[in-house]
């Protein structure tokens, strides 16, 4: 994929300073993006933008001048939303069943569907249209997945699963694997049936080696939107709001409830059976042990608010010195009273 | 399966209190029990069961009245084991070996073993009676599983590992990768070769994507009872004693040696060469780095008794307040020795 | 294998200590070994080598008087490395492509390559020589795979990846999958094409179900000795440097550099974007969120150097004596004061 300056600024109605000429060969983030790269900025990342390595930037049409080639248009996320999907490659790939794949009955295939190198499908699962499913993949009993979706080798997705329309699923992830359900019993612990599923909604994408865990009865949910990374946990019927990012090595306990917009940074986690409100941030390495109301930026283990951890943190670096200053507080009180 | 309360009852001995003719549709914990489930409760949770939202209860004999349909019985925790199989779904699962499935020389199979499509088998591997192995699992040379295993899809079991009877494998677990040990010569590692293998007694279970390291020489062994979670990671010539419970990312370096009734919750994990005794509990995110006596309650890193760790949080918490005091202190400290 | 004293000490120019017709079975480091292996020990570890159950002990020719049989050298480590090589067991596996085995078009196979029971090969990959693919591994596109390179089960390696020669990648490993990249516009988070690889270069070594992802553009770079174990997770365009260990569950977050022989010790991390300097220590749990100096030994979450953490870790646990001390300090105070 190659592009001038002057083509991409046609597709997305916007105004070019530097040369017209100018090829761009890729696009990504601005920390990034290299020497043949497209990036975005919106105030405040404008200078930073100014002084990356991309060839051009896209940037808002109140930015009058720029110290490199830019394209200025009046909705710089919506401008690179169209370049991205201009600049991603599609995947060279044939339609068609490979004769090596192994499908039960009444499973039903949508059109183009590409089924790879031993592949398994189960009994009575459903593919949606376009869907593509890598080699090694296995797909239970009565799963359901919709149209576009892409699925990578080794993946594993048990029994009774709903996974939506554009998902994509990375190697090695297990979707709808058992609960961690157990009752003891004089001290022997017996397995509680895990019969729920897991249904993961439209344009959810789901990291290599990522554990879903199937609902003791009911569902565990992942809502329309959300991203996961790596080596996510997912306890029984968690349900994870829309547009969340959990980060890699996060893991959530079960039956937790998760809002909307909601961020895990990496190697995060949550305890489980309690709720966390929209549009919270939870900082690298943080765990709440209890509900979260909405908006909230937290930090630690327990979690506690961003500013209270920083201050805790603060003063623990001060702690010798404290130490030493109410050793000397002591000493001079000592004189006193004598 | 639907069962009335009265069919119930007779199964397990117990009178009942409220409508007989009640269905119930499944069995499950308090937390989760929902209007058509089962559950079952003792002290001190029988007021917990009475506000829940399960159809029934059973209860302990002793426990006259209950004010929601319930059944009385001597012991409420072997009622409930046992309705805990009468409802368990048995999988639809026919015995037989797919015909994409791929066996080595000398591989003896028990009677009705199911080896499902890409199954590959190693040369002289035993696999039990009843025992069923799901899509793209390997099993490698040498390797034994007793009867009336599970192993769910994507399991790679490698050389010379022993499994038991009724042990259950979750999708995406490693059982036998080698450990990790290198000797460093002149600053380049050397690979220590791992020729141990591992050990999973009876009854144990093993989460998805979880990775239990074969012994440098010897065994790495998880006894009988032990419930193992997602992504936990077992370091080479680790020994997990009976019935214990390894919860979700929890990482056991090399060589510890695990008692009985142990539980490491999520995101735990402990140093290695140390010994932890029999009952041990380690709160979230806990790591011993040092031996643990038995019955010990431990939380933080390093870990430390749970009251203590209390005490240090808490201290932490009031931290700031402290340093503005000594401050305090030390003006009026200033004022009397002038 | 089995060896008498007296030929190890032929073979690696030694004198012995004790019988020379004992025999020796394996090979370990002193934790490890057992009564029939032999173990290496240079100062301080002397005196613990004297002590440990191993059979035999390689040690300095410097030292006189040893306790138990051994051979003395002039070099251990170096002497030691010839054995490993001697009691290294090689897996009897036979070269050859398992008729099970999809190949795609214009892959090329080096001499005496194994592949084995259903591995797929996509278009053009190049597997160099004496490799060997274990069952269930997938090799994308245009892969490059060096000679004597050794694949676990259930392995997926992604498009355009290069893999170096006498790399070993345990089971359940993913190289290449997509890092996780967004852009937010209007609230949803529209994927960023990855389009970069991943390069794993000579004599390194990934753990069981361990996560590689590709570069969004350019490359994530493994440099040539590094040892990785289970579970860790490497961010997209991350660079580890040469013969560096990272222990299980470790995650580096994207576009970190590592330097050589950088020790991330087990359940360590690293923010994203930041330089970590040659030699470093981390300990385990520790994860800089800053660039760190070359030679440094950090602790603790935000890292610090590890004698401030030890420090640090002290006073918290003196913290609640302290409250108590500054408590009286007030009251003695108040009395001045009246």
């Amino acid at each position: 994929m190659k592009k001038t300056l002057a083509e991409i600024a046609a597709l997305i109605n916007g105004t070019i300073i530097g040369s017209a000429e100018l090829n761009i060969t890729g696009i990504t983030n601005i920390e990034d993006a290299g020497p043949g790269d497209i990036t975005f900025a919106v105030p405040p990342h404008i200078e930073k933008a100014a002084k990356c390595t991309a060839a051009a930037v896209v940037i808002p049409d109140t930015v009058e001048e720029f110290p490199k080639p830019a394209i200025r248009v009046n909705n710089p996320r919506v401008a690179f939303t169209t370049l991205l999907a201009l600049f991603t490659p599609k995947p060279d790939i044939k339609p068609g069943v490979n004769e090596t794949a192994v499908l039960g009955t009444n499973v039903k295939l949508g059109a183009n569907v590409a089924v790879m190198a031993h592949v398994v499908i189960d009994d009575n699962a459903v593919i949606g249209d376009n869907a593509i499913l890598y080699p090694h993949t296995y797909i239970g009993r009565d799963v359901t997945i919709g149209s576009d979706t892409l699925i990578y080798p080794n993946v594993t997705i048990r029994e009774n699963c709903q996974i939506g329309s554009r998902v994509i699923i990375q190697s090695g992830a297990v979707i709808g694997s058992d609960g961690f359900g157990f009752i003891t019993v004089n001290g022997s612990h017996q397995k509680v049936p895990q019969v729920g599923n897991v249904i993961i909604e439209d344009d959810v994408e789901i990291g290599a080696n990522s554990c879903l865990d199937r609902a003791t009865t009911g569902s565990t949910v992942v809502k329309r939107g959300t991203k996961i990374d790596n080596f996510v946990h997912l306890g029984h019927n968690v349900v994870v709001g829309e547009n969340c990012f959990l980060v890699a090595q996060t893991g959530i306990a079960g039956s937790a409830k998760i809002g909307n917009n909601v961020t895990f940074a990496g190697q995060s986690g949550s305890a489980g059976h309690l709720t966390i409100g929209d549009n919270c941030v939870f900082a690298a390495r943080t765990a709440p042990i209890n509900d979260v109301p909405a908006n909230s930026f937290y930090a630690g283990f327990p979690a506690r608010p961003h500013n209270e951890w920083l201050r805790s943190e603060a003063a623990i670096g001060r702690l010798p010195e404290l130490i030493k200053k109410v050793r000397e507080l002591e000493r001079r009180l000592n004189k006193i009273e004598k």
